[in-house]
């Protein structure tokens, strides 16, 4: 392809800017094939303004039409073949059967929101019906239901270059909103974007949609992403990233004239309170279960559980004692990029030089210096309360198990803890019981609460919650991951005394979409 | 009552400080009986910290309970009587009429909460069950509900003292959702607000809530209002008033170490479009309609229709005609307080000096110092769209007509508008269908709709929406009237394989609240 590299603004691939990069194999070090252009501020700005100009056509777009492009955009993406495989594994060195199983949630995220779109009753039409004998003074028709906020920005994330990036979630959330979307590319993974973001047009041009209903900008830096956020036209932001990063978004978001929704998932330590009696249940099976959590994917999941409270026993001892040989025979795995590689060095081996820190286990299979080697430290409660230090996340294979010597001690440690997306308990039925406190406290602290299961591997249905207290994201009314993630970019609109012939079909008189509507705040299809 | 002027500490009236201050009579401006003392930083923090204590109980409070509590909080602020009414109309000048209908409006919010707590579905329960069979890999049971948020501060607001005040909107709601309130009392009706007040505390002792459940301060600056946002236990603020102070609590708390959302409602101009066939059809009843809603309360809604939009036609000129005659003839009204007026009086000149601006009307009965003259101007588009000045509200009766030479430049004016709560389009059935894309600029504009009403008057019910795009209000997504402004304060949480006795009642396998709950993405009571 002749214009590869170019930016997506629109239907056209075109750049204006003469600063390239392009992107490095992270086994290796060495750079891959593919030269991508940094776009200009100019070029975010014809990003945006085609997508207003999209919007005033695409916010009206039917279930069914919005359901075939994202339809369109699932077939394309799996049309694509091994060539996007090939290509996600150079340039993020994931293992060929986790980039599938991720393509495959990618195009089941596409697929589940076209459903819930075709079913239609996620606009939540609330009726009142007029009361025209109301005293003292009669009640007006109102209806009322949600609708598309306007463009979105969508920033890919490195650590899922299908699932979370170029088509990911937010993408397939915003679209079936109907809000048109400008991604900026992840640079550790252009080449995946620039795949995905060809099928994305495709299925556009494919299923009618306006021009500017999806463009994307590729940046090394941080100009164009930086222009996107500040531009007038941006009606939200979403982000899945550091905190450093995702803080910096919002801030320049609530600095702008007009504010807008920022949501920046900015990841946890996950914490997984094991309880006694479960401890002496299932050492073995506890010990595997958390080795497996722990360096799944290299410890790069935002749900890696970072934190492992128990109370200090001698049975803890022993599940210690078989975790930590379960990650000193674990495999160093290559990580995302050399930069992550070197801060998980770097941040593992700070942590490990903390006072009152002692090693569990830590892989004593060789590794070369683009892989993370695993490891697993302990350490009392009462240093860990004392050094705030210990309560960041090292982002990948490292967790850190923390010994209360008593409840009211692991009570002060989940006090101390910031925001969090999950917690996890690790108990038996019959003793949870007589820690209520603990788990109403852990509750607080969180987004999902997960009972005797690993945090990783997040459900994408109708339940789900990602998204949990600050700084875990900037907005724990919403989630990032499900269904309910459209709700980030919807407000209701109400309509008082409508004609129906005004009205959108979800609200009209005789309900032709047949879908769940709350009349008179309860839930009717009639 | 020896402690009168004191601060709501939970359960205690006390002060520590010495500053006091009185209530003015705004229609002579002399002061009113009673000293009120405004609050320390200390006094803020004992608030925050005990509103922090009762949420690990009151959290958990079932829907009855709660709404006993809010039914309680009903009965004791109609048992205060003609007291309450007449110390409301002492302290803003509202008339009697008006306050004892903001009164029922108030106490019936709180009822409505109570039945929709007691009803149980707005938890808006999601319900993914297992499925143990699925390939390649089983899924988890999820069960998501809506959990309040923690403390949150209230301000009161000037223009309702009861509705949107001390036990208004926002604190029924709050309470409603979980959260313990800490109000910050208009310092222009202390009284009004210590009644209120002192009816919330001995609704809270006889329902048996925890202390710390409410709490109020009085403050004649802002210290403590800006002392209770920034409190690291906040979890959310609500505002309803100045753009400038609105603006101010917003940033204030984008600030903190962990922002929290502000639900700033700051007013708007509310345009209302009058559209040719409507005044050919309707004249001297579209004169009526508006001229009183232009002065209804003195003009001091937020949803006030500020700015008429229409076609330069010969019907318009008839219609001013009326219009202007008919605000001519109104009577001049005290406003809520002398600065307010001082305001209005400045503004509504300012507006009447630009360029190309002519007046209407202007009230001919004479005025007193501490009452607003209401006025309509006009100008031509081709002004307004040049004079961004012409695009501010005048708190106060003053409407400003925008005359268009076409429908493209009433497009263009729509285009230019910032933010609104409102939109109101006065139209025949049969013209309106030709001016879709009018009605659709004026939706991106606005929270609500109105057609052929007025947009003050808001109903509080299951579809209303009183917020819209910023700097209407701060958060375009949610409402600050009707059931669903609970929704500003309450965040999802997922619980993954609980087991039914840690699940609280709303999510156990049995559904044995009886209420409605989204199963496997279905709307279901079984």
């Amino acid at each position: 392809m002749q214009e590869s590299g170019y930016q997506f603004i629109g239907y056209r691939r075109s750049t204006d800017s003469a600063v390239t990069f392009q992107a490095l194999n992270p086994a290796t070090g060495q750079p891959l094939p593919g030269l991508f252009y940094s776009a200009s501020v100019g070029e975010a700005d014809q990003a945006m303004q085609l997508a207003a100009k999209a919007f005033e056509v695409y916010q009206h777009a039917s279930g069914k039409t919005k359901a075939a492009f994202l339809q369109a955009i699932a077939d394309e993406i799996l049309a694509l073949g091994d060539a996007l495989i090939q290509r996600a594994m150079a340039e993020t060195a994931l293992p060929q059967a986790r980039l599938e199983g991720e393509r495959g949630r990618t195009v089941g995220q596409l697929r589940l929101f076209a459903q819930y779109l075709e079913e239609g009753s996620w606009v939540e039409a609330r009726i009142d019906p007029a009361l025209p004998e109301r005293q003292p003074i009669p009640r007006s028709d109102i209806r009322n239901m949600l609708t598309p906020l306007g463009p979105v920005v969508v920033f890919g994330a490195s650590n899922f270059p299908l699932a979370f990036s170029t088509a990911g979630g937010d993408t397939a959330s915003a679209l079936a909103a109907g809000c048109p979307v400008v991604v900026k590319a992840h640079p550790a993974h252009p080449g995946t974007s620039e795949l995905v973001a060809g099928a994305i047009v495709a299925a556009a041009q494919k299923t009618g949609m306006p021009e500017g209903v999806f463009s994307m900008l590729f940046d090394q830096g941080h100009e164009s992403g930086v222009a996107l956020t500040a531009h007038p036209l941006t009606r939200a932001v979403a982000f899945t990233g550091s905190q450093k990063g995702g803080m910096a978004l919002y801030q320049l978001a609530q600095q702008r004239a007009e504010p807008i929704p920022v949501f920046s998932e900015m990841g946890s330590v996950n914490p997984v309170i094991l309880f006694p009696e479960a401890i002496k249940a299932r050492t073995t099976a506890l010990a595997t279960q958390l080795a497996a959590s722990v360096t799944l994917g290299v410890g790069q999941f935002c749900t890696n559980p970072g934190l492992i409270l128990a109370l200090e026993t001698p049975e803890l001892d022993g599940l210690l004692q078989q975790l930590g040989a379960a990650i000193e025979a674990a495999t160093p795995g290559v990580m995302l990029s050399a930069g992550i590689c070197e801060n998980f060095s770097a941040s593992s081996a700070e942590m490990l030089a903390q006072e009152g820190i002692e090693l569990v286990g830590k892989t004593q299979n060789p590794a070369n210096e683009y892989q993370a080697i695993p490891a697993i430290a302990k350490v009392p409660a009462r240093h860990f309360l004392e050094n705030p230090r210990l309560h960041e996340e090292v982002f990948g294979p490292f967790s850190l198990v923390v010994a209360c010597v008593d409840e009211a001690e692991l009570a002060q440690v989940i006090q101390a803890l910031p925001g969090q997306l999950t917690g996890t308990l690790m108990a038996e039925v019959s003793e949870i019981e007589s820690y209520r406190s603990i788990v109403q406290q852990l509750q607080n602290k969180v987004g999902r609460l997960i009972f005797n299961g690993v945090p990783t591997g997040v459900e994408v249905g109708h339940a789900m919650q990602h998204g949990g207290p600050f700084p875990a994201t900037t907005d724990s009314r919403f989630t990032s991951v499900g269904t309910a993630a459209i709700r980030r970019f919807v407000r209701p609109v109400a309509y008082q005394d409508f004609p129906d012939v005004l009205l959108p079909d979800a609200l009209k008189r005789d309900n032709p979409l047949n879908i769940w509507r709350l009349v008179n705040g309860e839930w009717s299809k009639s």
